[in-house]
């Protein structure tokens, strides 16, 4: 570590992985950005996306109300965030802070400093931001929906994370730029350039952790920062896109969609690898030490406990500090 | 005026009357507390109570955003609050800061607490109460539909203000508890009580200015406050509710909705009132004296200057006043 100041740490992801890892990160520092996916079609979010052409702002909300949670405990504006309206009505579903986030990229025309103005109002010091200004759609190369062995394409997060196929690759379209290529949120882009360290993971491997790397400004990012890069792996494989994956086909997945791509550290729960030789070898083609720790939470099946993953973090980075004195 | 400090002035209305009363008095005071009624059944507001059960937010997010306006100018979170989603699909015409009330009423199960949470997200010390914490519904007897002359009841907000017939009478029903008596915001009718000078109208006369007589717990406050009660005239009959209604006309039908009532000085715009004299009996049958002065906004029909209403509240409080020291 060579920076002054609390460390930057910058999380890419989404969903219930990317809580798991701010939740974490935010014990280590008070320097957090979080980079989210932006390619959500279900649900509320999808629901605002396709009336609004706003960004899906779902899993941005989730961001800054870990965040907030990490920060200032239950406060009164992230439970107003994340309250849904109830009912079977137009509303019904919809999350207050996913319309308000609508609200505030209509009337800023910004989205990152729409969710600076929303960081603010929750009392949040860290940094949410989406991975692109522009809303995405993820398609996917799917096998095993026919007999006779032939990939299939489908579109959209929610057909990606809930076929029964098997997903082999995934590609970013910009719906509202039809045959552009994925722009990045340059803010986005100059986080990860000044991070000390970078999170990749938990989370939906298709659908929240890979889109990054499909972004190529950000990818470019990964590759050139110095920060200290480090592989979160599931705690379970994802019913969906990601079944009966162990945890190497989840590192050759990463690398098989950015092959240049290299990480220090992978980090996996103990219980949660079968073959833990396999694991570092994986490991090893992404240029990483594999970290086994118990990061499981006990109480909560397929969720990591912030405490034992910010300790595992704080092991890594040390580890890699001394080999840097080492050498 | 007896009190210390800032005057506590208290503004009794709904719509765009009470932003010009809320503008008007933020000139004089920095202590305004707004009762607004929750018996709109239009629009956004309709809906959301249709959908939600919730007291419309309409009128108490217009008199916020006035507040907002006044105290602060043009600021990010009133123009968000203001700010209407277009297109046509289930959101479309609904207002942020409706949504964001809606929610905070569903969160916080009190609307007193979650306006008090509004204004304090909106930079404002003015305070926005409605006069019952239940959504209320409007009646009228309507007259001229028949051709023989007989009375009709229609309900509703929207059916009373827009009504080709002339309203003769209204009341309010309690949809939630039928049969009840409307019941007050307690915070209102405290408000009531401890203000040095109270406002009824302008605004829509039927559907905005006399529902909060026809409260009885608001009634009574009004009756025993020792405040100032200024009553304020509309500039141009409104189509529909009060279509051809002549100034005194609007005193009389108040003096029939509210028969014990008192007032102290009624405000009227010079140039709205084609028979002076009739306007002062009327007034005095209100116990009120009558002041007609240029209160119009001359760029935009139909609308109160808020200097000038400003200057000319002055005035009315100065009157009486010296008429106190007299006696």
């Amino acid at each position: 570590m060579t920076g002054r100041g609390p460390l930057r740490a910058v999380a890419l992801g989404g969903g219930h992985g990317l809580h798991a890892t701010l939740r974490a990160l935010r014990r280590l520092t008070t320097d957090v950005t979080a980079v989210v996916t932006v390619a959500d079609d279900g649900g509320s979010s999808g629901r605002l996306r396709r009336e609004l052409g706003s960004l899906p702002p779902g899993d941005l909300r989730q961001a800054l109300s870990a965040l907030a949670i990490a920060e200032t405990g239950e406060s009164l504006w992230a439970e107003v965030f994340q309250h849904r309206f109830g009912g079977n009505g137009a509303l019904a579903g919809h999350a207050v802070g996913n319309l308000l986030l609508a609200g505030l990229f209509e009337v800023m025309g910004d989205p990152v400093a729409a969710l600076d103005e929303a960081r603010r109002l929750l009392g949040v010091s860290g940094r949410v931001l989406p991975m692109s200004p522009e809303p995405l759609e993820i398609e996917a190369e799917v096998s095993g929906l026919d007999d006779d062995g032939s990939l299939r394409r489908i579109r959209g997060q929610v057909a990606v994370a809930s076929t029964p196929g098997r997903v082999e690759r995934i590609t970013l379209r910009t719906p509202q730029r039809p045959g552009g290529e994925p722009s990045a949120c340059e803010e986005a882009v100059r986080a990860v350039l000044d991070a000390e360290v970078v999170f990749l993971g938990p989370g939906s491997w298709f659908t929240s952790v890979l889109p990054h790397l499909l972004v190529p400004a950000l990818h470019d990012a990964l590759l050139r920062t110095t920060a200290t890069k480090i592989v979160v792996l599931n705690l379970v494989p994802q019913p969906g896109e990601t079944a009966g994956f162990s945890p190497e086909r989840h590192l050759d997945v990463l690398f098989q969609h950015a092959p240049a791509l290299r990480a220090d550290v992978v980090i996996a729960d103990r219980d949660s690898v079968p073959a833990p030789v396999c694991l570092r070898e994986a490991a090893g083609r992404l240029g990483a030490t594999a970290l086994l720790a118990d990061v499981a939470d006990p109480d909560r099946e397929g969720v990591h406990d912030p405490d034992a993953l910010a300790s595992c973090v704080r092991e890594a980075l040390g580890l890699r500090e001394t080999e840097g004195r080492k050498g």
